[in-house]
């Protein structure tokens, strides 16, 4: 397939993409036309449909995959298509893993292997709670497996949310082993939790935008009331842990200018921030030398995420 | 009676004060003595018992009124009481308003103010869960009433809460009259709620010092969630119009490094913002230039929380 | 009239607008040709007369409405006009409201609302100065009503000086009536005072652009002058009364970072800090939310002046 | 004479002092007694008479020299005078340089530099102005002379403010000379009348405390006005002139957070404000390093100003 | 024996404590007495010998160990000691670990510890320079298991920086593990060489001062100079590989505003960061909730180095 | 000759240009195509071989001077060249300084001004030193005299570095004669040497880059390797000098957040700090007043060094 970042001006292109977007607009002589955004997993690029009655342009709805011929314009510096056919494409002829940006590790042993981490946890309370979300609700594992950790920035691809969360829990597991003070059950599960309000701050892929609920209340304080509602299900479970780990969840972006109420007051607050921020660092450092980089060196233009001018090691 | 910011060294005193903690020791003679702290609404003091065993030492417990006779001493700088005689007060020979610091303004009546706002709320979902909080539950109301809204800083006093939660919804209905874009309902419904975590953030008097819940989550996490247990009994309560009201709570403290997980995004959270800043700087204001400055000129020292040296109005 | 942020590339435009900026040059051929700049209420565009000689172009300067007939071009990703008719438009065949942003408010009736609320100051030196500007001072008044808030950000039309003053003063009142330690006369005197250094640090419309001792003094050292100098003839007006007002004018903006060079140390500089800020916020908010943001959804892009995204409310 | 810094408890003091303040107050038995604050030039001490009607007490009021006998206490941790004799000295008996630091420098000869200096401005109008001020107004050159740069931090001294004007006036004229494209009339006359307002902003010695002026306007506004005002009466003076050399003060602390409402915008005043800078600096770290640091090694302890450990360069 | 820590008022000390300061001072009367500061694991006291003369006062120098008898006093709020014995403690007669707080770890096992993970560094010319420092220089080898890693904070013990060195290159061999694109020699290696400036920033123990060098330069500065002159003495260290761990340690503490005048570049460096800064808030929280805390409650309280108050975990 | 700066669309170009940089990539249609970057002092601009076989294209390389001939367009909003010849330029037939901006003073003059100012140093350690680098090492000083002082932001043209030199050493000289409490040797010493590490930080003209060690290393830490490598071949070269000669350089950016990893501590090394900043400030400011500004008024648009619009001064 021909992918959104490669198109040139004046070409033609014909093939299937996601519809992102779709809206109706009146031009300055009263005619309708339509504008839309379509997306594959390189990018997206605005159409426009200036005759929307055509016998080519057939009926179709905002995120379904459509086929679609083209002309590719530049409007005000932009890429744009002059959409000459559309149609909703038949399922079974595209791959939507073409539209998605997607982990390229195993999800199904990604979790397996967060599985295994959190069976690990003897506190019963904590125990129950984690089987409670990764093993007993099957709608929330398939949502949680599915989504991206981040609209961009890290992780920004399918089954990004559990990579980024294995990696936190395998993180913190090495820091319990090392630094005995720490409680190793709450750790681990603070660990596990810390992002679950992911699943509902960013919609579904292949859209992986923020919400409404998102933009408003943020994946800290969902991911708190997520907990809160789930410990309400678990008879017994002692108030101050249910309080030490909603702590974790508020206090893990580790200040207050990223977002968190409350700066780490527990130690295994503290360690789990650390190990978040670990994580999403050393992939967004990843990401960022694993863009093509050209001719112009081997130093990677200035990364706002990590502040600096970056380059891969030399040995 | 004698109140504690009044003591000097080597006097000896005589009367009731409330003891907020007890502790007992080892001296390093092996002998068993007692630490404890007296407070009455001017301040605190420590004292010992080194004689636990004599005769004017009677039985009494931490958050008790006892009866003392003590000396005046001087430890490392600080004014320290060495007791000869404790005992529990008897109830009635103490007033609890020499102990607490309460609001110049009558609760109830305050009280009634709030309520005619509220009822001027017409949306009827809010007005549901208005009644449910400020009328229906006694025991919510009772504590709101007597609630400070700080440990220290503004409103550090019995009443302190309501006083602050009146000043901000009638700011608000103000800025919703002249603001006219602005949904009154919402604005007005969220200046009630906007603290109402701070009767679980804080103690109640005359302990009036952070919870354990208060410390580790914070009374913004603390009132979405109060709010979200609440509407879960309120059928037909729009999912957005609960998200909405908890995104005033989230975003009042306007900034980031003020505790608020997310910067107002709505205008109604926007007012909410200023009209909470602006009663709680004046009342810290008022009761700055309120403490008298004595001999030194009319200026007051400088002052934190306003970050400036200031004076009273010369007219 | 067709509007300016209506033009679209390969269009003839043909129109009256209002010539911001008019400046010769020579092309590299060594002909001289015009470059200027065009204005109406919704934008500028820049537009080039490439031919001085022909028989359209005719007399005309900077600051005159002209009429022209042009062709839409696309330099360096920017609308262009290639211009090839221009003359003076004559008096009576344009409406000057077409060319200048305007409050939506009617601005006598907002003036009468301003000299009400100045009326009722009872302290005769405070009386005597708002009579002095607000009534006596007819050249004054006239450009008051007329100028800007700002050159962009908030109240950025014609009447805008006076909707923000009046905004702010009406709210001072609200504060004045309900904390009672604020003195009323300075608060409402210093919010009708607190902008007036506008009135010469931004030019008249339709230019309304920062003027050159605007941007090397500023409003507040510019305002708190027009009262000293105003001041001295009005015979017993108090030293300290002077000052305090003054003080009102230069800490306004309530942070150094913003211009302030003191911090409020008066309540009613305090109390007018929150005013000024509250008045342009909600202005703020409503122009951004105002903006057709088109079939992207309802949430406006990152507001800079707010620092978030945002969004209106849904009931 | 015995300095007050050199006081211990348990001593018998008898001398002259500045009494800085006084007020008189009721004991807890209903017995007025006076409280001072003494000072010389090394510090201040407090001091109490307990008895007023004693044969040793005589009529005093604050801002006299007055000769004490006393008994130094300690209170709250602090030295105290418990005072028994008490009258106002007679001139001729005490040594005002004992009282008030001072510069080590020739306060005329700083002086006569100073002139040098301004002699060689050649622009006819701000020449004038500066003969105005520095040559014609005897009582501002009275004051101006004898007046300290600061209450604290550097130049706190009679001569400082002219030590620290000359300093700049000096640096600036080197710059000048090396960048020729500096205005040297302008960066000379604007440096000569930068802290100008410093001499209403402070109150004369042995005061030297911000005068309530000073607090609510700061020395930046008040030279600018200082300056509007004696243009006035200087014919001719260009306004753009005018506003440049406000420009230059408005702007001389060079940052918005040092209480500057402008960033520098002129060369001139850019230069300015490091050259204020620096000689600020300077002095201050050589205050510091001049300060006997005792037996606890070279390096002198974390100093504010200058954000730092500092010690003497070792050569 | 009676540790600093312990001393109260009024009490008669006899015992040996470490001399870490002596000066000789004149007091007002004209005679000569010595001022000293003594110091065990516990803190530090000052003394004064008044009576330099007496039988008693034995010689004896600055960083000797002293067997003093001395009268406990209170000046300006403080403990100090009033000497009346001082002589030159005999060797054997004291214990040198009461004088110096110690790593609660075996610091020859935590050094084979390092050891083994230096072993597994392939790289040919890292090991070698690996073992250039941490096996063949016996005289570093010696330094650097004995030294802290900090004056106060954290690791401020001996074997401190041993521990802390160990505790970051074990972090960093999970992260390796975990982070497969990470080059493991070069992370491990700059990991042991992180804080090895901090041999000669600080002044051997019982001192454990910052040295001459150390305030000057620092130890990122004397890390790289150390690296920078001993792979001149490796043939064919490559040239960019020595670039690279330089830059190792001159980004480690992340951020310029901590000193480090280059941010992270490369992912190793990225790493180390992290690892670095979780290993000291890990110890920093471990010694803060370790601190007794008395019968004030569970909470810590506030924590500069943590920004925040802090408590142990309740399970 | 034609600058890069005056090109326009649609245009053909013929001339000399020095080609920055070039590389081959396959184009859509698998065939070779080169890229590359043409530099003139004005500016640079992106070519294109589509061609590379024809008969126009001749051999060359990276850093070439080369004639070409192409056709000015316009891709992504960006000017882009369509080259249909090239060769390598003949030695003679271009000036290489209309490739490369260069100071407008004479570098000799300005060579012999530095060395005239370094003569002075009396101090025989450093006069050695100062002799070492500026006038015995032929290498570095020919290096020296041609590079800039940075790759944008001031100075960035030959002779730059030593130009800024220069005019650091030159104020220092005023400020070591003002205040006479500085070290004159170790100042103008540090003055010299502060910037040293620029000669290898940036690559030689016509590139004028960031090199891999500047990324990585910066020029400070750089700047105190090449000192504490010369002072080992210097006998007698005292330690503590050295150190504060290194500290010097080590703090003269003034501020952590500016890269420096100590702050100042000797007053040296503050009047470095500012000295530097200052002559760069001052040439900031000359280079932005210097640009043409164009028909839109005097002022200039926002500096982002100067953090301020700013203007031209008036007389």
């Amino acid at each position: 397939m021909r992918y959104i970042e490669t198109f040139k001006e004046k070409e033609t292109i014909t093939g299937i993409y996601f519809c992102k977007q779709k809206a109706t607009a009146l031009s300055k002589t009263g005619k309708e036309y339509a504008s839309i955004v379509l997306q594959d997993k390189t990018g997206n690029v605005d159409g426009k449909i200036w005759n929307l009655g055509s016998a080519g342009i057939r009926e179709f709805d905002e995120k379904n995959y459509v086929y679609i011929r083209a002309e590719v314009t530049v409007f005000n510096g932009a890429l744009q298509l002059n959409i000459s056919e559309v149609r909703v494409a038949e399922e079974g002829t595209y791959n939507e893993s073409d539209y998605l940006p997607t982990s390229s590790k195993d999800i199904e042993e990604m979790y397996r292997e967060l599985i295994g981490s959190l069976k690990k946890v003897s506190n019963p309370h904590l125990q129950a709670l984690n089987k409670m979300f990764f093993v007993d609700d099957v709608k929330f594992v398939k949502e949680f497996k599915r989504h991206s950790a981040a609209k961009r920035v890290h992780h920004g691809f399918v089954g990004g949310l559990l990579e980024h969360t294995l990696g936190v829990v395998k993180l913190c597991e090495t820091i319990a082993d090392r630094y005995s003070y720490l409680n190793r059950d709450l750790l681990i599960t603070a660990a596990a939790f810390h992002d679950i309000g992911k699943v509902y701050e960013l919609s579904d892929f292949p859209d992986n935008d923020y919400t409404d609920a998102g933009q408003l209340l943020g994946h800290i304080v969902m991911g708190c009331e997520l907990i809160g509602n789930a410990v309400k299900e678990l008879p017994g479970f002692p108030k101050v842990l249910e309080r030490q780990l909603k702590h974790c969840i508020v206090a893990h972006h580790g200040e207050f200018e990223y977002g968190s109420p409350k700066k780490p007051a527990l130690a295994e607050a503290l360690a789990l921030h650390y190990a978040d921020d670990l994580d999403a660092k050393l992939e967004t450092f990843k990401e960022a030398i694993s863009t093509p980089v050209g001719q112009s060196g081997e130093w990677v233009e200035f990364n706002k995420m990590l502040d600096s001018n970056i380059r891969k090691t030399i040995i």
